[in-house]
């Protein structure tokens, strides 16, 4: 547990060589060795969420590279497919939102109205762009209006692919002389599936094919549907997390079931015993963990971090991010209380997340949780 | 010229390891491949100014990457040195402007007055430091005002050693499938070596030991003093850049010598030719070359790059910068033309000097020239 980052740097690629085959790594023996292995990283662990999407467009190799230098233990790419089947990077398959795809006259009519996972949309979608063209296309910030800083960025990057995303992060591993994670989200699977663009094999396969394999590769696979991280249970020994939406939704895969769960089903000891016999941590929105009071800010936290734990679950809640507009009340910026671009004290919100006993947590500003976490086994450069 | 890129890495590499001697890389007949070689990157060359300074703070390992991801040839640390004799990045010895030195009361007792290069500054000085005591600050950006959006990664970064600027550039390297250059400027090289703390042999040992050699290596190395160049011109065959400071200053090296040049006597075509003796290229203030009008417009190119040429010396001015506070008036942000922050047309002033027959620019936002340079052999990710 304390030797050398170099020795565990190598212990890693040796495991990743020659490590215990994945029916075995899946066995309940193996979870022990699993979080010595996260104890390699600093606890609790910090995932670069988009990249560090708080100072860089989301999911650009900026972005991802920013948060990895500023001491994230993982990055988070969302995964979604194009027309000849491969992983790109955006939270959503729309593009109107996060590139400047509205200005290529020559896509003009890729412009449509689709309905993905019971939600009417409106754009262009990289379902109907091969890579060749979304590569033509520029990232744009999501939120200029509360990253302006982020804006400036406009146009300097293009859709990474996952794989992109992999090479940069083993260039970076290698410079940092450190493990750096990925933590890919599959987006929208049932609705991929629909068009006969399944992603979940591309995934596993590309991961196993630069070497990640089990629950000891510094991976996690999510997805806020159910089927397809069972089925993934299936396909792989990388580690997999439920992602929980608000509590009155239902995962998509699951809403023409009978008896179908919302996430609060899965958010109770017994729901969360469930997800346990498939994932090995949960990703909740950070209100289940902390809800909001009348005045938006933090009020007493609930059982749900004991009640994961109990089932033998870790907790990553999302998202932290450090401007006013998503902050409790009490943590926004002091002097300028109303501007919704001001960064505030993300700091106190995190504490008292920590204090919650959280695992792990997303942040768009890595570099915040990397610093006021104590009782790193490594330093951060 | 027209080889895959993957080959010319493997060429490089093996270049560096059987390469020329340095003596016979510094004769006459090696400048034609030196040209070659440079033709491997794209024209005009674009070097990444403290990074990509105009979108993190400048000299940190996050601005160096951006820089790199954002397709820049070359990125430009500045170094400087501590008492324990390593080489850092930061643009000054003074730590007060880019760090949070003033912050830390165990090191209140350094603040100090110095004269550098003839002029008084206060404030603590890398020089009166260790390494290990420089890794407790954190960078702070410099001109919060202009860019209050790099203010949000205050506290982000370390100052980090020129030897993790190269690993950094080696591992982007690698995950890029490119060549990335390094362009690093030797800082007040008198003024360290009257404190016992030369400079040069300490820049040379470690680029020769990552295998940089020769002109072929993908480095320059920069300053505005003469001195040090020629010195350097015989512990290397690496390319040397002559730095041009306003027209009526002189070299700080030269200041107690008889009839010492100007800045303005170097620029003139039997000055350049002085110059072509011990550097490759020179690096003057982009109004040597394009000097502002009475309204701060561009004027007429003066003949400086012809003359350059004609010495055989290439020309990289500095520095582009796409902020109003920078910017001619006719570039400015229409929108907010008084808001120093705001950016304006940077492609229309960079334009003007690609016409103007310039070989390279230093630029804070890389990501500019780059896009707008043609002629491309490689393809920018």
């Amino acid at each position: 547990m304390f030797l050398n980052r170099r020795i565990w740097i190598v212990l890693c690629t040796l495991g990743v060589a020659f490590g215990v085959p994945t029916e075995i790594v899946e066995s309940p023996d193996s979870v022990n060795s699993t979080l010595e292995y996260d104890s390699q990283f600093c606890h609790p662990l910090v995932i670069g969420h988009r990249g560090a999407s708080g100072y860089a467009p989301e999911h650009t190799l900026g972005s991802y590279a920013l948060a990895a230098l500023m001491g994230a233990d993982y990055v988070e790419p969302d995964l979604v497919i194009t027309k000849d089947r491969r992983l790109v990077a955006r939270h959503d398959n729309e593009l109107g939102l996060t590139t400047d795809v509205s200005l290529h006259p020559e896509f003009a009519d890729r412009y449509t109205n689709k309905t993905i996972d019971g939600k009417q949309m409106s754009g262009w979608f990289t379902e109907d762009f091969t890579l060749a063209e979304l590569k033509t296309l520029r990232a744009v910030e999501r939120i200029p209006n509360i990253r302006p800083g982020n804006s400036r960025m406009d146009g300097a990057f293009q859709i990474p692919t996952f794989q992109e995303i992999i090479e940069l992060i083993k260039g970076l591993e290698s410079s940092q002389n450190r493990i750096i994670g990925l933590y890919p989200e599959i987006k929208h699977s049932t609705y991929f599936e629909s068009l006969g663009l399944p992603m979940e094999q591309l995934v596993v396969d590309i991961l196993h094919s630069y070497g990640y394999q089990g629950s000891h590769a510094p991976v996690y696979i999510q997805s806020f549907e159910i089927n397809n991280l069972k089925r993934l249970k299936r396909m792989t020994g990388i580690r997999l997390l439920q992602l929980y939406d608000s509590p009155d939704m239902t995962p998509f895969d699951q809403i023409e079931k009978e008896n179908a769960p919302t996430y609060a089903d899965m958010a109770t000891p017994e729901g969360l015993a469930e997800v346990a016999k498939y994932a090995y941590a949960v990703g909740p929105d950070k209100s289940y963990i902390i809800p909001r009071d009348a005045e938006n800010n933090l009020g007493e936290p609930t059982t749900f971090v004991h009640d994961a734990h109990e089932a033998g679950l870790k907790v990553h809640p999302y998202t932290f991010r450090a401007e006013n507009a998503f902050l409790p009340t009490d943590c926004r910026n002091k002097m300028y209380p109303n501007l919704s671009s001001a960064l505030g004290n993300l700091a106190a919100e995190i504490t008292a997340y920590f204090n919650a006993g959280i695992d792990g947590l997303f942040s768009d500003q890595p570099d915040i949780p990397v610093r006021i976490r104590t009782g790193c086994l490594r330093n951060i450069n």
